[in-house]
């Protein structure tokens, strides 16, 4: 390594360890964030500029420091420039949000689609229009998008979708989509199991040890250990949908028999119950209001049917209300084989409370019962505690929101690369309290 | 932080780079690791003096620095002193090994005993036995027991073993170990399928991502990833063993029903083979060959039936070779179940390779065919790639290595921690040279 070289990377890295800080400890003064990093407070100070100058930090009154301190100009994150788009392609619908350098969720729009009918290209046609909707929300409210994630329904490897067994897709590539290709930062694509995690993480209960169960028309999980995503060799692991509930049991798209999808995921536990054709019709969609998310309640929760959930599984739970006998059989069904694939989870996995996200949120009320008597029957002798079964807060809504917030945690934990990717753009930016934007996208 | 407690802490991730620098790059000179670390040559020649002084290095000739650097002195990782004591309780075996800093097996002693028909207190009165018989072979190679770790087959939590149904043990303590409370560092206690993965890493096929699974009268399954065992949220990952095969199958010691454990387990093998009884009969010790083991094959591999393996495996070993129709039979089934399960755990971690170890290892000619049918049947329509079963060159032995591996990585991650508990015992050692103990065991 060349001294160049060495000292360029010392940058980069003492400029993820002040952003971090500005994060943990904001409102802070310079001098304390000199204090805190070790780092001189000239170096600080000019480290400050530079992120104040990006629009990422912004100064925010005056501060004392400690007890004797002289009163200084504190420092926190703005929310106020920076954003990323987080996206979705599931079976059933698809949705896009946009997220703050804060992780205040600014915009949202979900629609109802059967993907299934469609192909790549179709589909990714009405994302497009899906993104423009919400990039124009977020450039109305003077923010400029860094970058973009998105999630989609089956493993992926190097920015390609392997399968999607649940679309009959195969081997999918996402490299035109607009609004992200003229972003600072390349789209990048996650498997939605593994991003409905980290949403779980960044915007739901907040717990550091969880399995976060998808529940869609697969079915998937996350893992997230201290705080981080356990990914397996490959990116592959959490595929919860095809542990094996019952090895002679009715054959999967997978290839294999008895897996839980085949009797908890959604279009089994719809046939179950008597529900046989998904009645998703007409695309439906549903732009939420920006300030009640903003304000932390961000959809989908215990018993309510929020406006974008298919209409077949809006009915299942009018039924289930209604006690219809067929409803409550299905979901006692799917609930006992969840159990089942959970203690093979738990003995497998060791997680700390597992969350029911998706559409296992809205019929938590139905569902966890039988899955936690099961898992007790099965783990009380051996295990002093057996995990809690949660209901996610954000339902369907957690993977986009892991998205976006994937692309802001990656920002904070490295800004020279942000700082870097714009910086030609931002060289006629003189004023570091200007706030053009940044990224090439005009302002509207 | 005080700038004194930061300077030792600096001290101490420092001397844990020096060492953790001479193991990867050794035989190395001091101008050769200050360049490598960043540190300056006092500094370096400081840290080389004091771990040559604790004998974990030593000078080992002259190296010139490149091609026109000046001749220096090398050294290298000593294994003349420092070493760790590994040990084992399992169902119906003891063992412990001694292996030196450079990870070079220096004695291995097993014992045939059934623990299930002993209590606790007999079980630690046997294994004392066993301990005193290799520390006396380490102490006549002039060696110095820095540190122990103990493998027990059940959950371990806080040194505590939790419960291990198949000896019908439960919250078991092992304080009192002679040998251990002697040494400069203390004993450690964990899961056997934790360390047996840990063994496979450091003295087996020396892969970075697989699972190990241990066959056992229990059955354990620990997962390395990236170099680095997942424990999981507890430590409790890993129980392959009670993952469920069929949910409405033969009831199992862990409250459960149709866990692996009913189809492949030892003992559900043995008595499938129309073997029922196991003849573990007398305590049959094997001590082998520390030359041989230093050679590095050391032990059960492939079809031999080692010293120490109960008389009923290697019953069932001569039948199949035989071609015995009920033992070919019990192996097929034990098989296909291992396949299911491991179907549902390569759904849930994605390892790398799958290595089978324990009874798993001699039986590997008979188990692995049927084992691996099942899981390409049901995982190759989703997967890429299946992960290939692979033989463990350790068989019984891996938790014991991986026991006293652990032991020797901990003292090259943080050799201060070492350097400073024999501190007070070390100050009468004058000459950098001198080989006395360093922990309080005299020599003999």
């Amino acid at each position: 390594m060349t001294q160049a070289v060495r000292h360029d990377s010392m940058r980069a890295r003492n400029l993820g360890v002040v952003l971090g800080e500005v994060r943990r400890s904001g409102p802070v003064t310079r001098a304390a964030l000199s204090e805190i990093t070790g780092l001189t407070k000239t170096t600080v100070s000019k480290m400050i500029g530079d992120l104040i100058g990006a629009g990422m930090v912004a100064e925010t009154g005056t501060l004392r420091d400690g007890e004797r301190g002289r009163p200084g100009t504190a420092v926190s994150l703005s929310g106020e420039r920076v954003a990323a788009l987080g996206l979705e392609i599931n079976v059933d619908y698809l949705s896009a949000c946009i997220v703050d350098l804060t992780l205040a969720v600014r915009a949202r729009c979900t629609q109802a689609v059967d993907n299934r009918s469609a192909s790549p290209v179709e589909t990714l046609a009405r994302l497009r229009k899906l993104i423009h909707r919400a990039v124009d929300e977020a450039r109305s409210a003077g923010l400029v998008i860094a970058g973009s994630a998105l999630a989609v329904p089956g493993p992926v490897d190097g920015g390609l979708l392997h399968s999607a067994p649940n679309l009959g897709w195969r081997d999918v590539r996402f490299d035109d989509l607009p609004g992200t290709g003229s972003t600072a930062l390349p789209l990048a694509v996650e498997n939605e199991a593994n991003l409905a995690a980290l949403g779980e993480l960044w915007f739901g209960a907040g717990h550091d040890d969880f399995l976060h169960v998808s529940g869609e028309i697969g079915v998937g999980a996350g893992l997230v250990v201290g705080g981080a995503l356990f990914r397996g060799a490959r990116g592959l692991a959490g595929e919860l949908g095809h542990v094996v509930v019952s090895p002679d049991g009715p054959a999967c798209r997978c290839g294999g028999r008895g897996c839980l999808e085949q009797y908890a995921g959604q279009e089994a536990l719809l046939r179950a119950a008597g529900l046989d054709a998904p009645e998703i019709g007409a695309p439906q969609t549903a732009s939420r209001d920006p300030a009640s998310a903003e304000a932390g309640s961000p959809g989908t929760a215990g018993q309510t049917s929020p406006p974008g959930m298919p209409g077949a599984v809006a009915e299942l739970i009018r039924r289930l209300r209604d006690g219809d006998p067929a409803a409550l059989r299905a979901c006692e069904n799917a609930g006992r084989a969840l159990g089942t694939a959970l203690t093979s989870a738990v003995h497998l996995l060791d997680p700390g409370t597992i969350v029911l996200g998706g559409v296992f949120a809205p019929l938590f009320p139905w569902i966890s019962g039988p899955a936690r008597d099961t898992m007790a029957e099965r783990l009380s002798a051996m295990r002093h505690a057996v995990p809690e079964l949660a209901v996610s807060r954000l339902g369907g809504d957690a993977a986009t929101l892991g998205a976006a917030g994937q692309v802001i945690h990656r920002i904070i934990a490295d800004p020279g690369a942000y700082l870097s990717a714009t910086a030609p753009r931002r060289a006629g930016t003189r004023s570091p309290g200007n706030s053009s934007p940044v990224d090439g996208v005009p302002a509207s």
